[in-house]
């Protein structure tokens, strides 16, 4: 057990209090021998830990990315790798994706930043929900929920994703060849895709560019995906209206950086779709049981696909 | 046409130019004699002015409330008075709210301050929205328009009116006798009522009280109908959990208030529900076609009733 490191040890002991027959164990305990781990639950583990694991059963990454522990060479992929993919992650997700939206809509940064100032400042935000219309670059499980919250409080969605999906309501566009159009049709631009090879730095430039003049930008994807020199270019033009940031390749985000002080931008702490230790414990628990009942583990990462 | 003063003249003007058959005048003209005027739109007249106008035919209030026209005891109670009830401000108030109730669900009050101080703060929020159930005061237009959105979003909502309303999965409590089973059962507190006697003063100690230890409080009513001392020793105290406030009983909120720097309130300057001058100018022209017409003026203020 690794996550959040000593001191989040005593909630995570907490959420596994209901399961005795589990053990539970730090991952930095000096007196843990590697041959006593049956299951791991970690986030960015050292390379060549996990291998060295003789008896390890099954891994289970403690957020919803895994790729800090598949990028690991020496990763064993014969050992299942579950992915933090619980109902619990995809409606936080869902929410903030809201939360994100509307904040932009209703220019809640230049809100905030006036309530700092004390000063009355009646923004009169010119769109309604119904007038733009928001673009999710991937529609997994997270996308698809997120794109049905939104239209629920009266936003057009659409998406984007590598093979066509089918989700009432919601136009779907897929591959690169239809990149471009979806692109030019959304006002807002939501990036919930996995991080591969592909993905990397996709958030530059070139695809900013064909984004609507004055659309807004929500990253809730990997932090890797983000170009946020380029980002911070279209925010300073007025290309990007403004925009929500809430992975990024370097976290914490250095407080030197310009983003923090953006009047565009809105910076969160990597908090979009973490589920409570809690939740993520019970997640995991009930995960174990089954599988030592013989049930297949959901979730389980591609190691071929690279989600 | 008195409303946003002398400034916001051009943007009524061009809001007005599709009904050339409309002269436009402002409120302060000098040259314009009571005697011309047919209809007002005006947000605070000065007491006994628009009973001075010999001709007037019809009085539009240009926010959703009217009280400050309607408090005039000068007020010519025959001329009909319209509030400013048009599709877009419901929308607008809905989208407010999901706004609201996101931004306290996911503690965007201190993601704020963490931003400003350049710190990150990886804020999990305990709740996921299905598990905080939403009281809202006031089923009117908005109120329902409001109720709706929230569920799309997870939230379980409650309402709570004078009469009982049929609202789809809303459940409904009315009149003082339920009004204390509603407060317990909110753990977030919209306040949508309209400006009455009853409603003055009527968010303080004793309700707040009533409502679960933790609970958020938004407050988009009229800002009469807020204690404010209260509500600051309520979030000072912990019982509040956190606060949205929209409107106050002295705007703009002096600058020394102390709400501005509370870390548990978002101030906001009246916007909640406020529709862009272009939209509010459509709705006043085709209400007076109509009316012109002879068909009835929609959205009237009803003087007994006092909303």
């Amino acid at each position: 057990m690794k996550s959040g490191g000593e001191a989040a040890l005593p909630e995570w002991r907490a959420g596994f209090a209901a399961a005795p027959w589990l053990e539970l164990r730090w991952w930095d305990d000096p007196a843990l021998r590697p041959e006593e781990v049956d299951y791991a639950l970690v986030w960015d583990p050292e390379p060549g830990r996990l291998a060295a694991m003789p008896n390890l059963r099954a891994c289970f990454g403690s957020g919803a990315g895994v790729d800090a522990i598949a990028t690991d060479p020496a990763y064993p992929k014969h050992i299942p790798l579950v992915r933090m993919s619980i109902p619990a992650a995809t409606e936080r997700m869902g929410e903030f994706v809201c939360w994100s939206a509307l904040s932009l809509l209703k220019e809640a940064r230049r809100m905030a930043i006036a309530q700092a100032e004390r000063r009355w400042d009646e923004v009169n935000a010119p769109h309604r929900a119904s007038q733009r219309t928001i673009g999710i670059m991937g529609l997994g499980e997270m996308g698809t929920r997120a794109a049905t919250m939104l239209r629920g409080i009266g936003f057009p969605v659409i998406g984007w994703s590598r093979t066509r999906k089918s989700v009432p309501g919601i136009e779907s566009y897929a591959g690169l060849a239809e990149l471009d159009a979806f692109l030019a049709a959304s006002d807002m631009l939501v990036c919930l895709l996995p991080a591969t090879p592909e993905t990397r730095g996709i958030i530059a430039t070139p695809l900013l560019a064909k984004l609507p003049q004055g659309a807004g930008f929500i990253g809730v994807g990997r932090g890797m995906q983000h170009n946020l020199p380029d980002i911070l270019a279209a925010l300073d033009s007025g290309h990007l209206s403004g925009a929500v940031l809430d992975v990024f390749e370097q976290e914490p985000l250095p407080p030197e950086h310009p983003l923090w002080t953006h009047p565009r931008a809105i910076v969160t702490a990597h908090v979009a779709s973490l589920p409570s230790r809690a939740e993520r414990a019970a997640a995991v628990v009930e995960r174990i049981a089954a599988f030592e009942r013989g049930e297949p583990l959901p979730n389980l990462f591609d190691h071929a696909k690279g989600y």
